[in-house]
């Protein structure tokens, strides 16, 4: 069933890209939710829709596979579909193409529906119609799974700042994932390409709040990242390196 | 002369926009050097075109008059006109309206040229056809001024990062923005509006270099920041508020 496949096309900015004239990790996260917000829009189900119930969107996890990073004004386009619709949660995946329609990236992701006043996890059996949207197809790519806690000594601490806020008065998700990139240097991005981020967030990061954060290579060229928030975890990822082509 | 007056429309994203769902002072400029850069483009006098002839453009002052922010999801026209093309720095001012063709905002912002390789200015007399854009149009706002050295103790101090890093291997011009919006809590966001906005770009920011935060009330609701590297000046820069309508 494709009722609920659709492709939405970006356009690589200038703001999305790094030193090297590639998007970002941080670029590609914000196109995804970007697509997912689309899509729900498009199924009835988004944001907005959820909003008019007291209800919302929260991103649970992520994992993203990239081949090759989209350059400067380079035009892309992102597939996505919902695979499934549980009572806990829902998932949606992703297939990024390039201009020559190659396959560069894939993507899967966890999403949860709170109640914006309890912020507490609702159940979506109560959606009348989301149901539907679940096309029961999977995505040939390892999921997003529960990853561990980060130990040691962190690499960076500071406060959380006003451009750091979105519209929920949260830190938005887009600023976790650049903080983790933020702890390679330029020569790391010289030598290695990210292969695989993921991305498991825990608990919302709120303006003033202490960050602190930690990183571990578990084994060479796979990072393991806490972000804690006045000690407490806000987030775990992790990055898969590889050396560039 | 219409010749170089040109419009280029924006819609407002989820990203450029702040808790209060106000496009942000750092959107904002973003906006008005992608304008820019679209108009040098269809002038022919691009980066792209600089960069054949070994030359680059760089900023040197931005002045901005807001009147009102412009929200999520609205679409803007800005339009843009050189004013004047001096030897050491042209005058390139904008205006801003909104969805009901209302005026909402107005810039003022002079760029120098200079050699990608020596990174000195360059003498713009050498650049055949570009005088034929000088409009001599004025904008009725206050022209950016050369703004004055702020002392005191750091508000803030810290390493700049892979994220803060373009394509030039230097510190993107928004971030310098980001930087300086972050020195006002949420509280005074709720409270006030930026009302002007003024920034001069003295020196290039690198990567790893420590970077300090200066900020000093000159008159109540007057601010002025410097931004220095490793004790150098790299950006002065002004912002006035107003309360909050």
């Amino acid at each position: 069933m494709q009722l609920s496949n659709k492709i939405y096309s970006f356009r690589i900015q200038p703001q999305d890209v790094d030193f090297q004239y590639h998007a970002t990790m941080a670029a590609m996260t914000n196109i995804l939710l970007t697509t997912a917000g689309y899509n729900a829009d498009d199924n009835g189900f988004g944001i907005r829709d959820l909003n008019n119930i007291d209800c919302s969107w929260v991103l649970l996890r992520l994992a993203v596979e990239m081949y090759c990073f989209p350059k400067q004004y380079e035009k892309i386009q992102v597939e996505t579909w919902v695979e499934e619709v549980g009572r806990a949660s829902t998932t949606r995946n992703f297939l990024i193409r390039n201009e020559q329609d190659e396959m560069i990236g894939k993507a899967s992701s966890n999403w949860a529906m709170i109640n914006i006043n309890t912020r507490r996890a609702q159940d979506m059996i109560s959606l009348n119609g989301i149901h539907k949207h679940a096309t029961g197809v999977p995505i040939s790519m390892e999921k997003p799974i529960k990853l561990g806690l980060v130990e040691g000594n962190p690499v960076d601490v500071f406060k959380v700042k006003y451009s750091d806020i979105d519209i929920n008065g949260h830190t938005n998700s887009m600023r976790y994932v650049e903080w983790i990139s933020d702890c390679f240097s330029l020569d790391v991005y010289r030598q290695k390409q990210i292969k695989r981020f993921e991305i498991n967030y825990v608990n919302e990061i709120l303006f003033d709040e202490e960050i602190s954060i930690f990183v571990n290579e578990t084994e060479k060229n796979d990072f393991r990242f806490e972000i804690r928030k006045e000690g407490k975890t806000a987030c775990r990822a992790r990055m898969v390196l590889t050396e560039a082509s």
